[in-house]
């Protein structure tokens, strides 16, 4: 699952020691694992290589630039859905060739931007930004490519929340399927444009294969209702939204999912079509933990509190979406070494209310968790962090985000160094004066 | 209310149309209305004056520093709850004798800085932090004021969301009350220490001035406990939590909440006692309004939507809390301009969604929502956006975080500049060569 283990009684990366991150680079830190995060991307690409997708890693999940470079060098793409993403993937050294742009409200600039470029796909949401594409194609004197994005009114599973389900009826994402193939042979006659298919993209994540199928087989009849009548198809970009190991082996492998998808494209690919994955929390999740100390322990009510050093700021998922995430001390007590996630064979264990420095009562990262006592200045691990972890941060309350620290077998380096107050009120203090008040 | 009025057929800031300030400064763009802020500072101020309170601005609402410089030249202090505000105090010129310090998970450095400046007042949250509280106050050789923070079990009218709900029994935030007088004893015997009284903070916004009410006379029963065995309180801080106008004449006055608090008040400030308020939103929601640009307009189900360029990272509020923003178009047409926010009367509306550009799907605005017809390109304002607008932004999806635009009469300033996209990748473009990867 990830390469954060216990040995000799503490938590490590790799070949590193937690606890000497800790000391070097301070806390709250995320702390990333090359060999997982390569790990998963190569056998996510093996579950599906007998279609040759393009896997475009989501860079809305963990999007900095040193990782997104090491996925690039595995042979990833990069899924953007920003100006600012695509400005990372160019950082990044991302070849075009396997950049793809999504987006509900892309700006004219950033179209601009892909159409310069000449990436792989631009994946268009609306009636009104085909018609904008096709203004700035012209301008440009560039054929851009593009895929539609379809919404295939599929419900996800009931684990989906509904904040980060993405493809029902009536939601913001991509043309309903019913006018979906009126657009694309409104596209396919615009000779400024080079349309080449669809792409979906369901809720995240998802639990069930089944999702995949359903949404699948809506997609691929609109695909042969349009071949019926004359279109070539040679692009179907099927979205992320697989999930990750935030419990123990609650999730289907990648196989499953393959499974079902495998089959159902390979006619597609035979006759020279191209599939695109844009797979984010499935590679990154378990790639990451943040590490973070325990500042004071309380009673409030009949509740145990330990107040850590990261809340909502640091990590906005269980604030935001009641999320689960495992956590642990980095030295447990002898008796409390967890094998898996699953503690509840562990002695010694009582339950604590796990919260944050936010001044704001949603800054708790679990409720009622049973942990090993805890002790102030400890520090403490929240698992499966990698994805949707640090492209979450805010400043709220001034808080200053987390430095990025990446490890690679025994050696650490660090991605992105902690704010500083100085970085808080940076852009405040401007040039002209004005930085002098009203 | 706020000096945003709609003349001559379109918005503007005081002496300023605000189509001038998006033509200068692009969107999404903060603009906040100096002279609604000052307005508002001061007709608080005057509606407890009887008791000369210190209102300590809470910087977590709105936080530029050129905007906490105009509350201080009024007099205002900072209620501060990290070291990034305590440094935005200091670069605003906020005097420590007007400055507090308030959080359940202040570090020791925080703390240590808190007291090296001598601030007004530290506001502790549980006994582990008095006692760190002490020991760094012996390494320091400085006395530190405090006053603990109090959970008086009072919960806010049902207006108030649960998420920002914070005087609860069990809640993290506070000591409970019951346990509150000896914590108050033993800081009291601590000679490195100088506990001066209480602070307590009940939610955000509270609609219902009798939360106050009650939740002061558990207060003050304390305070007479304690008094009655020899003790002498000379600080009552009563935190925020004052409402705004997100809708008209909705929220009662500050008037009304004066009415209920001061003559409570009369006694502990005659014998010399020192009441301390700490107003966010009631003091800057309705100076400020986010200008943005539809982008696109679409048709999804049955559903209008209409896609800006302002999301979830640049206004949370709405994403996050179910928030209600008023919102309108910033030149509407002849017959849709407001004279309020009751629009119901006005002629042509039509039904719409408004989203965000972010790849979420709780990146919605308003769903529903009643509009005159919309045209992509066309500036459009949300309004009430001043408190835990700016201070909430983040930069998920590599969005850039917004400009923020000081309206003082006829002169614009520009009072933090729009991110780059060199500003997002900038803190991993590290000097140890590590940028250039793994
Ligand atoms: C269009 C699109 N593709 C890919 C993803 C990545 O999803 P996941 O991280 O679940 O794989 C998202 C997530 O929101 C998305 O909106
Ligand atoms: C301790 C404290 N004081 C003051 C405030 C400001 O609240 P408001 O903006 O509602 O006045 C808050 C808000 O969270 C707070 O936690």
């Amino acid at each position: 699952m990830d390469e954060f283990t216990y040995r000799d009684g503490s938590l490590w990366c790799e070949g590193v020691p937690l606890t000497s991150v800790a000391d070097r680079y301070g806390t709250p830190t995320y702390v990333y694992s090359a060999s997982t995060l390569i790990d998963h991307y190569r056998r996510f690409a093996k579950a599906f290589d007998s279609i040759s997708p393009l896997v475009c890693f989501s860079a809305k999940a963990l999007s900095n630039i040193h990782l997104l470079r090491l996925l690039g060098r595995e042979g990833a793409g990069i899924d953007a859905v920003s100006g600012g993403e695509l400005h990372r993937a160019m950082v990044a050294g991302i070849d075009p060739e396997r950049t793809v742009l999504a987006g509900v409200g892309k700006s004219s600039d950033e179209l601009r931007e892909a159409v310069r470029r000449n990436i792989r796909c631009i994946n268009v949401e609306s009636e009104a930004e085909v018609e904008l594409l096709s203004r700035i194609a012209r301008e440009e004197g560039v054929r851009p490519r593009l895929a539609i994005r379809v919404n295939p009114d599929v419900a996800p599973d009931q684990r989906t929340p509904a904040r980060t389900t993405t493809g029902t009826r009536g939601g913001k994402f991509g043309v309903d399927i019913e006018r979906a193939a009126a657009l694309f042979e409104r596209a396919a006659a615009d000779e400024a444009l080079r349309i080449e298919g669809f792409h979906i993209h369901l809720g995240s994540p998802i639990f069930d294969p089944q999702v995949y199928a359903v949404a699948m087989d809506r997609l691929l009849a609109l695909v042969a209702r349009l071949e019926a009548v004359g279109h070539r198809i040679t692009t179907l970009n099927l979205g992320g939204g697989f999930p990750a190991e935030y419990i123990d082996r609650t999730a289907p492998s990648w196989d499953d999912f393959a499974e079902v998808i495998v089959h159902r494209l390979t006619g597609f690919t035979r006759q020279g079509g191209q599939v695109i994955f844009e797979p984010g929390r499935t590679i990154a999740a378990n790639a990451g933990i943040l590490l973070s100390t325990v500042r004071y322990l309380k009673q409030a009510g009949d509740q145990q509190l330990a107040v850590i050093d990261a809340g909502m700021t640091h990590i906005a998922r269980a604030a935001m979406y009641d999320s689960y995430h495992f956590m642990w001390p980095v030295q447990p007590p002898a008796e409390a070494i967890p094998s898996s996630r699953d503690v509840s064979g562990l002695d010694g264990l009582t339950t604590y209310d796990v919260v944050g420095p936010i001044c704001e009562s949603s800054d708790y990262l679990a409720r009622g968790r049973s942990l090993p006592v805890l002790k102030a200045g400890a520090h403490f691990a929240i698992f499966t962090a990698g994805a949707y972890g640090m492209t979450m941060t805010s400043n709220y309350n001034s808080q200053l985000r987390p430095a990025e620290v990446l490890v690679h077998g025994d050696q650490v380096s660090l991605i992105r160094r902690r704010e500083t107050y100085a970085d808080l009120v940076g852009l405040e203090l401007l040039d002209d004066g004005s930085d002098q008040g009203d």
